[in-house]
């Protein structure tokens, strides 16, 4: 998987690249990372890549022709998509990393501070995606979680010893909860039934408490569930 | 306000809080960062701070000593909230990220790569949030996006000219589309009545820009945002 991620701030992005996940998956070889500053690419002589906007109001507006000429710039592979992190795009899931793992090259548009001139989605058209329904500062955090996200589900990231596959989401409930050792903490003790070897018994333990925690927590997610279960 | 973020992985959280709106809080004295470890504080001799999971399955689990002992030897000052980042969390919204704006302190619990020991959750209780239904290799991000939002409805962090009233979902839609110069880029122009300086017909063209595109891109936001106008 090669990103592309087009920012004004690229040290926020490489540095968050040498960690974690997405530091393996570059070892590992089958990550490549890809920073584009759109700064490099304005025609104002000032170096500008935002101005105030048009109709009056508050904070600074991103211009077109920077970071139309950077996302240009770009050697699109075959099986590309273009993101643009933005609070107004569909909110990210699970369903949507899995969608996006699939591709060889994800471009990624980060604004920072302000909104974009509309005329850039108009001209890339890119799919418009949201971590939630508050405001960031600027799309590099966005973006990051995007990346680890599709990290997580290509072939040699997760070691044998780990598995995507029993996460929350991944079959549509939040997860069982976990205990490790000691057997007693603070009078707390793990439950029986995760020590008795039995694994129809486990299995079935960790199911109900997953069950449990999504109705609880999240009756959203609990309803879909058992209307998927029909 | 006061961060004190609980982390295998300090770095990530200290070389992020150097940038963007975190520096800027920094730098107006409206923000202090204090970082800790759970490894620094493991009763382990091999300074373990995870294991297996009582029940067999895949990765492992951090061990409940480490992180309560590194929790209780926080400073709390008045007026605290202790948040845990996880998946199993209830989403952060802008509403919740108004709510912890007005705490003096946040403390923040990241996992990372592996669940929680339950015991974690029963002993320190905390508010238990979530950036979305997707999974991340660790809290850091997702407590970084916390961090970020929060700091932005902290006095002194925004400018002037920028103004955390503008965005979206500060009144329950989504933004309008913005421009700035030139008029026509690539064809493309600013509509007129952005150009037209009648505040009265900008401000109706942009609330019905808004409530077009929510309706369009969330009709969940839209539903609930017609809902509470009666």
């Amino acid at each position: 998987m090669r990103f592309d991620v087009l920012t004004l701030f690229p040290e926020m992005i490489e540095q968050f690249s040498n960690f974690s996940i997405m530091k393996r998956a570059n070892e590992n070889g089958v990550f490549e990372l890809n920073v584009i500053n759109p700064r490099d690419y304005t025609e104002d002589k000032h170096k500008k890549v935002d101005d105030t906007p048009y109709g009056g109001g508050a904070g600074m507006v991103l211009m077109a022709q920077p970071y139309v000429d950077a996302y240009e710039s770009i050697d699109a592979a075959e099986n590309t998509i273009t993101i643009m992190m933005s609070p107004q795009g569909e909110p990210l899931t699970d369903k949507i990393v899995n969608e996006l793992a699939v591709f060889n090259q994800i471009i990624i548009l980060c604004g920072h501070y302000e909104g974009y001139d509309e005329r850039i989605r108009e001209i890339i058209r890119p799919r418009e995606i949201s971590v939630g329904d508050f405001v960031l500062t600027g799309g590099e955090l966005p973006a990051l979680c995007l990346m680890d996200a599709v990290s997580r589900k290509l072939d040699g990231t997760l070691g044998k010893i780990e598995s995507a596959e029993e996460d929350s989401f991944s079959n549509g409930l939040l997860e069982y909860p976990h205990y490790t050792k000691p057997r007693e903490y603070r009078g707390l003790k793990v439950p029986d039934v995760l020590l008795n070897g039995n694994h129809k018994m486990i299995d079935e333990f960790r199911y109900q408490e997953s069950l449990r925690r999504t109705k609880e927590r999240r009756p959203d997610l609990y309803e879909k569930f058992i209307r998927n279960s029909f």
